[in-house]
């Protein structure tokens, strides 16, 4: 983020700077706030605290927020002359204590603009305000700081941010609001009323109906997982539980008009396939475990605060998948293998009101390689795919994070680059526990694509009492790339002495180990024990094991938490 | 393991329970504890102290105790009548008390043998004795529990044990002595010396001439490893400081007359190829790190006991390869995947006194994938292959366990099951922490192929005094199965904050990420600090991650040992 010179402020900001009474103080520090801080941000590494208030504040959960192309809103070209401050001849120290009064001085007695005036305000150059009810904020210095990306707020610009707000229900939250208020520079007068062509309709209103038994960590988009006792009971999990996790609402396909483009290499011909022509593909059928990337981060949200949904143990599912095989599509499209690294972009049906649809991309080796079984399946346990997950086609990558499996699959290209998703370059990425929003550059770490080995206990629960004498701990364990569980061990202290459980489900096929392996061990509970600190962790056939402890694989998205999974227990007496 | 029956005592051990005079209550003890301890053992679960001891006393590094055939020994076949001892008769507490003084007894007045008498003993039936210098013993009921497999010491019944140990010098240390103290029995006649057919010379003798730098873990077979800070000075590691692990001396083959034979598929055709044969393949040329899976055992051992060599951080390394891809022989000897699982074993032209070679296997789907890049090498760093490294060919399995690079390379077969080599299948497999010797079952675990991510710090040293002011921190880190290293995270403080190194040498090919990245973080030292502690973790590219701490994941061999790397050093006032 590279802050606006300071030697000229923009028109609009010029515009603020003339207050009706009173108010020309308050506005030349906002000024100097918006102009200076970014500045001692970059250029002194200034760790003040308006800067950690900003920071902390923009906590929302970013995978919910799709990368868009800038959408060109008719602001005026407004060309009022700008006030020059000249920050440099100012202390900091007064810039920091002109700021603590900024809040309170938004709040006396407020300015006044009309919509005609909030719209007039939609680029940089006019500064960007938005409004949310009947406030007004000057939101410039916050776009580059948008978790969703600059050019998703940018949508928003000179506007109201209920419609947007509407779709990505996770801004409302108390420190999205506080972080909103941070902004206010004014109120629209009462007769301006939001236009009517500005309102919203529910974009989630045609999302199906779920099962209740699913506990919901967001219902718009929906996402939710099976209570964790009821994940293992069976090996492969029932359609009606199995995790959801939708970034958009749900599109209603017509499975008799639904076309799958595939687009064919330079010279060569696309293919536009109805779901006939896929039946018409060599039918592959193979059970495979989808993890959420996020799955178990309530575990680390435990440790420090994270951007995401809060998930438990249960944003991972199994299913058996039926459909064409992505190699067999692709060579149909003429498509080969090819020297230079290349990869295969996948675009949903699912779209905000941009027309900006979910994206995500994989590499073009595995897509081709028949070993690696990725699938374009229309069928989950031996039904039609349900809405929730991908109706009437979705791509399933075994081995790899649930985000490349596109559901409501559009559009298939081989590209030189990864996709530019949002979710494929800016999400779904694992950074250092150093990292915080400061620092991140999300260039510098790859996408997320095999996932590391997990296990979790399901049974008993967390604060659950036990029975002396013996105690059944279930649970289930996997791991990325087609690698095989070999082992997991549970310990009942903490992980002082260990036992190794036994190992249910299917036995796991070589290098194609895509399903997970439900465990359980009976063990006997040592006598005079109060209570047992239950512990888990498997061994996957590369021999690579769960880490000890969460802290240090925290890391600020809260994805790939996968350390030694934790229950606490009491022994009744 | 299973005891012989109680019922009835063998032959031989009706022999040793007729001595001279006033010994019998000492012979019935031992009798006793030979038939009654292993039934405890295994029946009742008993970790009794006589027991332990025993278990104890094995300690020796069955990695260099290859699986053999028996030999047949032209014992005896003593048809003395046995002593029938009725053991259930009698308590375990008596058991105990006797064998408390059976060590005791032993030293007393020993008995004298003949070694015509000694070399009658060389059957289960007629039990088996063994000599070293002029003592005798009977190691009837240690066969089984011979580290290196019940067959190679059975090589040695009936006679004595210089030759084997000449060969596996790990024998001679304190604890193997202290072990076969308890099975003393008496001593040869003085005027009977060692036969001058069994006197062995020196099968190490032509060993070749080593660099002093390396540190040697075991001279015979040779066992060493570069020092920490040689190591990572290069990213390509001179062929004379490249780690060395032998499991038998080196053969000193004649390239001319060399020839290596692969096995045709059934009714097809074998070859016999000379090293110009062999040239004539494409020349295939990659960089790969070789890594021992005991590399940093010594951080194990100092948690608890291992049975193996105190390797530090240096049992890796890495080359530049070149030779013949294993896909295209295989492919020229008419071998194609199939369907089914099967391997290909590799066999070394280094062997022991009986011929057993070193031996190994990798799975058939990985041998025959171009991508896979499995080479017969024939070049180390552009140079013919040095003999301690497998002159005139090994094999090179990228991302692999350094076992499977087969050194000294006579014969490639197809075999629908892994090699039936004692390093395959009786070493180099992961266990959990619970598992000793007295529960150990191999066949539970797979062999390791794949290896976890890991990575070292090669400097500053444990104990080293670093100057105040910046400290400059180095190491390696390296993933199995071609994952690249994608980050790795060092602390100063034992790991409660991190700083992200710079990844240094060459850039990884995806899926293809042979070789290490070596890495270094220039931090400063916090101002006051006495003391650092530093730590690091390396991350791959499936987002893997080191375990914290060792004490999870040692077994009973100490392989695997990649826990968090961590070094302590203090701060110059």
């Amino acid at each position: 983020m590279l802050a606006p010179p300071l030697r000229q402020q923009s028109p609009g900001a010029g515009r603020v700077s003339q207050p009706p009474s009173g108010r020309r103080t308050w506005s030349v520090t906002m000024l100097l706030h918006r102009a200076v801080i970014p500045y001692l941000r970059q250029a002194c590494r200034l760790k003040s605290a308006p800067s950690r208030v900003c920071i902390r504040a923009c906590s929302t959960d970013d995978s919910l927020q799709p990368q868009c192309p800038s959408l060109a809103f008719s602001g005026d070209d407004s060309s009022t002359g700008g006030w020059k401050v000249m920050g440099t001849l100012l202390g900091l120290g007064a810039v920091l204590a002109y700021h603590d009064h900024r809040c309170k001085a938004a709040q006396e007695s407020p300015r006044v603009y009309t919509r005609e005036e909030v719209r007039s305000h939609s680029s940089p150059e006019t500064r960007i305000w938005v409004t949310l009810g009947c406030e007004v904020f000057d939101v410039t210095e916050f776009v580059d700081l948008h978790p969703g990306g600059p050019s998703k707020l940018m949508l928003a610009a000179g506007g109201p941010l209920e419609p947007f707000w509407a779709l990505y229900a996770v801004h409302n939250q108390p420190h999205v609001r506080e972080m909103l208020a941070q902004y206010k520079i004014g109120e629209l007068s009462p007769e301006d009323e939001v236009p009517s062509t500005l309102k919203t309709s529910d974009p989630y209103v045609d999302d199906p109906v779920r099962h209740p038994a699913l506990k919901v960590n967001s219902q718009r988009p929906f996402n939710a997982e099976p209570p964790p006792e009821v994940l293992t009971e069976s090996y492969i999990t029932p359609n009606p539980i199995f995790f959801t996790r939708n970034h958009l609402p749900v599109p209603n396909l017509d499975p008799e008009t639904y076309r799958l483009h595939v687009v064919g290499p330079p010279g060569g011909q696309s293919l536009c396939l109805s779901l006939d022509d896929l039946y018409k593909f060599p039918k592959h059928e193979i059970t495979v475990t989808l993890q959420c990337a996020g799955n178990r981060r309530s575990e680390m949200t435990q440790f420090k605060e994270v951007r995401g949904l809060e998930w438990n143990t249960g944003a991972i599912s199994t299913a058996r998948w039926a459909g064409a095989r992505l190699c067999d599509v692709l060579a149909k499209a003429g498509h080969q293998l090819c020297e230079t690294e290349a990869h295969v972009c996948f675009e949903g049906l699912d779209s905000d009101p941009t027309g900006t649809a979910y994206g995500a991309s994989i590499p073009l080796a595995r897509a081709m390689d028949p070993e690696a079984e990725v699938l374009l399946a229309y069928e989950m346990n031996g039904q039609p795919l349900p809405r929730d997950h991908g109706f009437p086609v979705r791509v399933v990558v075994p081995g790899v994070v649930g985000a490349r499996h596109v559901k409501w699959l559009g559009k298939v290209s081989v590209e030189p680059e990864e996709s530019y998703s949002h979710w494929q370059r800016r999400d779904y990425k694992g950074f250092s526990p150093s990292v915080d929003w400061d620092t991140v550059d999300f260039d510098s770490a790859p996408s997320i694509q095999e996932l590391p080995v997990q296990s979790a206990i399901t049974e008993p629960k967390d604060g659950e009492t036990v029975q002396s004498g013996e105690v059944t701990i279930k649970g289930y364990a996997w791991s990325g790339g087609g690698r095989a569980v070999v082992r997991v061990d549970v310990s009942l202290d903490g992980g002082l002495t260990w036992h190794v459980a036994e190992l249910d489900g299917e036995e796991q096929r070589p290098r194609k180990a895509w399903a997970w392996r439900l465990w359980q061990l009976q063990a006997a509970v040592p006598a005079g024990k109060k209570e047992l600190n239950i512990v888990c962790k498997a061994v996957d056939d590369s021999y690579n094991v769960q880490p000890d402890t969460v802290a240090p694989i925290w890391n600020l998205r809260g994805v790939l938490s996968n350390a030694w999974h934790r229950v606490h227990v009491r022994v009744a007496p």
